[in-house]
């Protein structure tokens, strides 16, 4: 966990982590196995107990180097002993209550808002305040996180953590800083580790995403300083991108980026797992673009080229709640029918499809057509209440981005199999991001591009007659 | 409010607030006077109703503007709004509480939890998302403390707003940074400003404070770039400074540090009324300690110079729950009895003093022994509770300095007036402080410096006989 | 000379300093009066003979600290002692010379280069070593001037000095940076103390003076990190600032600087006398020039407003060779002859001129538009050689500006007299530099707006006819 | 050449690399293959022509550009016009020589002076000022340097190159820098790319030679700022490292710095071809040594483990002018003797060390001792003039180090085949430095460890007593 020490400038702690990691590998080994949480616990309790003084540091200090050396049985003991030692007193919270009811004053109210918080609340407060705290207390949501599919007590604690790293990690606190080749290798080496949508092969990759006609740009939070939170790469290019392999590829000559007219966003990755739900995107991609517009007057355009994760997987799975039904998909393959059945020897166009895409790209341009327009209904019509199912284009919609177009055959690497190859680029026109993000908010509505729309408006009319139909 | 934008390097975000205010100002003026407030209210309500998207950012912003423009009244209003319609709803909490006592388990305590968190905690941290949030939400704490006295209602809002910032202004989140002539201009300011216990009269006397021989820490936060939140002024000194004159002598020579023995701290300011209540002077000391330990290793000694703020008052109220008995004030003064009434041509010590202490200084010798005295009798007996009751000494030693000096004389100015001159150096011993601390903490024991232990002892006895007599 | 210490990160080196200030003292106060100058110049031989290893630090080191403890006494003895003691030994010179006549090939040339050269420019380069080096040598430049006058021997060390200075701050290693409000104290004071064209009156004034509509550039060179060499005052505005008084009125409110059209360079200062000869502001106008472009998009306009130093002195001083004969004055006269007649009782148009001037602010309007006229010719006509004789008006021409608008009553303040209070608008625009520079450089022309143009030829052509006749 | 731009903080200047290095390619393809260099040469007369303005940068800037885009040939011919087309002019030169000669006043030196300067000096001053000046200058001294060996005539234009990057790259110019892995990856690649004592192997290697036990320190120039001209790699041990192996070991577990008494100079790497001869490493230990005391006051101890790069040379160059003579050689070995015949079957010690030295380490303990007892004395006795004939150990004795430990075996990678295998430890220590360094510069006394002084002493009588029997 090295970190710069939040002190007078420069002076890295280093050495004070060693330290730290010493004290803690000393207090988990005073006891036996059966006893080192109930000294942890101990330690805990200790430092909820101090009154503000400098010596809650020591204390919040041991405590931070306690969880950095816990294994993870130990990590796992600990949030249970959270979850059920450091909950609300029952006997207090019935108290306040009755006083409450008796009485519903402010000063009742007042108590009661008091004894309702779990106790561990204030403990992550004060474990913050050590260095290194927050890095541990994120460590720990992670850890969490992990658990809580099988450990469904856990959630209350998740809850309070959630709660306070929202608080903490909010927009104002964090800033935006560009990414570059001048960046630190302490910093640049966390996004070869954490780029989770087109993986960057090591430093001479990496140096090439980050040439002269490539853009990156992260949020930081101040107790973090050498983590990246979020990160996006932007490609600088001449004409809308409409396939990923020409972006990452590393023989590519790098481009004078005055000559560019459009910024593609082709990979957003949040870094933190312990900040799950803590959301920083939405601010990241407009300041990006204020950004980009002040660096570089000659973009006219800002557009992703983002993936549809779920297509090949809803595909697959029709006649599910998603609503591909057999029926829906026929109508929609229906222009193709001919050239899907001929291509494949196949009687129907639904099993055809599926023979065509289980074979190797690149698909002759009727399939391709009929990806195109599988994919426009998949983003048009397939929802979850009011939003549309693809978290992707949630994002960027919700955003008040528009679907610009679709690009069957957009990414034809095996990461692109789970998006049968499709890419989308959403566009991000400033000055109809506030429209559209009403339009999307408030009746669902998912704004295209212009050549898109009558296209839309069909899809949508065979869906709502399979819906009839089925 | 001029500030660094949280953004990429360097930028600020001037003409963004100067849009920011004009925004404001037209929000506040859309409707006639009696309308503001509701105008205002739907803004509140339309932030609490998003949910995590960009706009939010830009509805907190436009919440900073109108804060920034409000006049006191319309800040009264707001707050008082704040205190009735953004409170806990009752039906709800009656619903949450009937489910909790119905079924106490997870999910019923985690509703509870939820619904008794009052909205406006969720505002804040709404607010404090946009730029200039937190700077806005400080500034309405300190309108609010001013408002308190005479408006009970609104100690609800104090409560969430002193929560809330606690948990902003963790120790965690701080830099200590080093003040001195190379600072900008801006932070400078600040300081001529807020110098809150020995006046500095312009830049001159700024340059001289910040010489070659001083040094100055601060503690910054990272939403609040130019604002020392809290600042030490030290002294490097041959020896203990005992007086505060030859500190602050516009016309002193500057000494070599290289020759300096010994640090003082003359001068704590907190900066920032709207964070009244949570503390950062303890840690302040303590790192400006390590870091000057680091930069002067000729350095045997840290200590404070420090007034006694309420002497003159706790003595001029002689008989009151302080204390500080006729009997026990004869007593303290007996060992000087003679040369007081000599001196006075009073018969009786106690109108003595008094007579004694109103003429102007220098004092006799033997007034100042007596001074000195009572002083220590007035830090080691004078107790609320189990704390020493004057504030500044309760600081210090709860810190885990101890009481190493009493100087009668050592602020002859006006400003000293009500520390009876007296002046009091508190050692700060790194290696001892943790002991001290406790020991002050558990049993409210003052530790002095070996000189004086015995006379403290004297001291108690005398003050315990008068208990017994009075 | 307090400075960064050209090492690690932050570490100033004042000990470092005081220690050296000690040094100086102890080896100018080794031995009497007469005897001092004799240990310096062994301190330099010494220094000289080194071979490149880090001991030469420490000499050259000790001689920074003896220049610095120098009184005037001392460093013109020192300075005298560079020019007789450190030039070319003639012996090896004249060897030199007859080696080459005899054998002018390659190496007799070398050897000529290298003996040729005065070895005090080798101690210079090798006191510039030393921390604080560059420091002494400017100061020992700015002495070295004020004795030029009466010490024309002195000359040969001029020399070196500009030589090396002009080497050591070439263009390529000044940075310009941004001056504001966020700037260290170290150097406003700076600004306050070496502002040369209108006076800045304190810290209130300066804060002012760097308002949001105000802009301030200088450059610096790393070896004099709180120096700003020079910097130039820019305000933005609406329209052409045609008078100073508005923009330094210290009670202006103000304005929005996105609303601005016009950026006004209103003052440029020089601060070291050092480096008189080594001249920055040709480079700092078109680089202020582009940074405005990309911080303020909405600008359009850049121009000076600046003073006709000799103006009145010209005027005064007409039949002088500056060419401001009777007879040309009459002729530029004429067009007002009859109200500065009528104006005055006067019987003739010169004296009349005298005594209105003489007279207090403002003018009839007869009186501006022939002092107009007269400014007109006085830059266009009054030549040195191929260049306009104002130095003022040369800077800006040789630059590339074109003169744009003359404004009689400019300058209304006692500072304005010697300009008879005209105040000269000269044009930056970025795509006509070159060719104004150019025309300017190669046929003397002096580049006018449009509407001045008739007026520049009409005033030339009377001029020409007064040669004619005188 | 990527690089910032000397400006305004923080904006590079890649695009306007890249315009300058499209403007480059535009004048260098102007004309036909034989008239390339005459534009080129009438570019640098224009640029010598001017006067100060600003116009001289972008002609500057076009010379900077074309010299980026020369090939190998045209490099060659430029340089080649430089030495020819820019030489003091003859007939100026005489003309002036006779004036001296006939009055040698200060005018006629002065004109001297300014006369037998080449006009590529202040060409080069020029150059200098615009943006990548400095590193094109660099460039072509570097190229230079590789055609000097057969084109002579370039000598004086490379003695004109030393001069100017001797003055511009004077130590009062450069900044020390602490190199660590939050250090931007611009800089890490130099280091992998320049070191050139032991390889660093890729990124990963990087990592572990910044790791917690290491320290890198290097000089910058402020026109260069993403080039370290010289860095040095520090290793923190316990007692004195005398192997390199575990020093660069990439399995090695890091250690606690704090436990450190030692810290050793393993690695000093020069970067910048085009600055050899501008020394820069006599600085740089010296400093890093008070940086290290400063961060890490429980090191006792400084000091190097080098090679001897020319040890196996030497011995098998036996005879030659270094004095190995066979029977110098023979009683240096004497006695092992025994040992190395026996060892070998040889019947004489010279060959039969020859036999030994040609087999794979580890050798027997005889063979070691024998080296150990041949490095001091080629450390000792084998000079050039005054001064000790190895290059290393020349360098560290002359900044005041002293011989501390000879160590065969110190590595035994095939790196170390030129050293033997054996390695050497220099000390600094601080306060001797200026004495050693008095006695080596003075006497040529090579200083030693006191357990090596006795040795030293029979190893030069041997050597002598060759010298009289030779």
């Amino acid at each position: 966990m090295p970190a710069t020490m939040p002190g007078v400038a420069g002076r890295t702690w280093l050495d004070h982590v060693g330290h730290i990691a010493e004290r803690g590998r000393e207090i988990l080994s005073r006891s036996g196995q059966g006893r080192r949480l109930q000294s942890v616990e101990a330690l805990c309790r200790r430092l909820l107990s101090q009154r503000g003084e400098a010596s809650s540091i020591a204390l919040a200090s041991d405590l931070v180097a306690v969880i950095h050396r816990m294994d993870g049985g130990e990590t796992a003991g600990f949030l249970g002993m959270l979850a059920t030692g450091f909950s609300p007193d029952p006997q207090r919270l019935t108290a306040a209550i009755e006083r409450w009811q008796r009485e519903p004053d402010r000063d009742s109210l007042q108590e009661l808002i008091t004894t309702v918080e779990p106790p561990r609340q204030e403990l992550f407060r004060r474990l913050n305040s050590a260095p290194g705290g927050t890095r541990a207390i994120v460590d720990l949501r992670a850890a969490l996180l992990d658990l809580l599919p099988s450990r469904p007590e856990l959630e209350a604690v998740d809850a309070d953590l959630r709660h306070l790293l929202s608080s903490w990690f909010n927009r104002g606190f964090l800033h935006l800083e560009q990414i570059s080749w001048q960046t630190s290798a302490a910093i640049l080496e966390r996004l070869i580790e954490y780029e989770a949508v087109h993986e960057i092969r090591g430093w001479d990759d990496l140096r090439r995403r980050l040439g002269s006609d490539r853009r990156c740009f992260a949020f930081f939070h101040p107790a973090l300083p050498d983590e990246p939170l979020i990160f996006v790469e932007v490609g600088l290019t001449r004409g809308l991108a409409t396939a990923i392999a020409p972006l990452i590829d590393p023989t590519r000559e790098e481009a004078d980026p005055a000559d560019a007219d459009t910024a593609i966003f082709f990979s957003i990755s949040n870094t933190q797992r312990g900040l799950r739900g803590v959301s920083f995107g939405n601010f990241l991609i407009k300041q990006v673009v204020t950004e980009l517009t002040l660096q570089l007057p000659n973009l006219r355009r800002f557009a992703t080229l983002s993936p549809l994760p779920r297509l090949a997987a809803t595909l697959a799975r029709r006649g599910d709640p998603d609503g591909f039904t057999a029926g829906r998909l026929s109508a929609l393959l229906e222009p193709d029918a001919t050239a899907l059945l001929r291509l494949t020897g196949e009687e129907e166009v639904v099993p055809a499809l599926a023979t065509l895409l289980a074979q190797p790209r690149p698909y002759p341009p009727e399939v391709d057509r009929a990806l195109e327009r599988l994919a426009l209904a998949y983003l048009v019509c397939v929802r979850r209440g009011e939003r549309t199912r693809d978290p992707v284009a949630h994002f960027h919609l919700s955003n008040g981005a528009r679907l610009e177009r679709i690009n069957p055959g957009g990414d034809v690497s095996p990461g692109g199999a789970e998006s049968c190859g499709v890419m989308v680029n959403y566009l991000y026109e400033p000055s109809q991001l506030e429209i559209n993000h009403e339009r999307y908010v408030e009746s669902g509505e998912v704004v295209t591009a212009r050549h898109l729309a009558a296209r839309a408006r069909r899809v949508e009319a065979i869906w709502k007659r399979g819906d009839a139909t089925s």
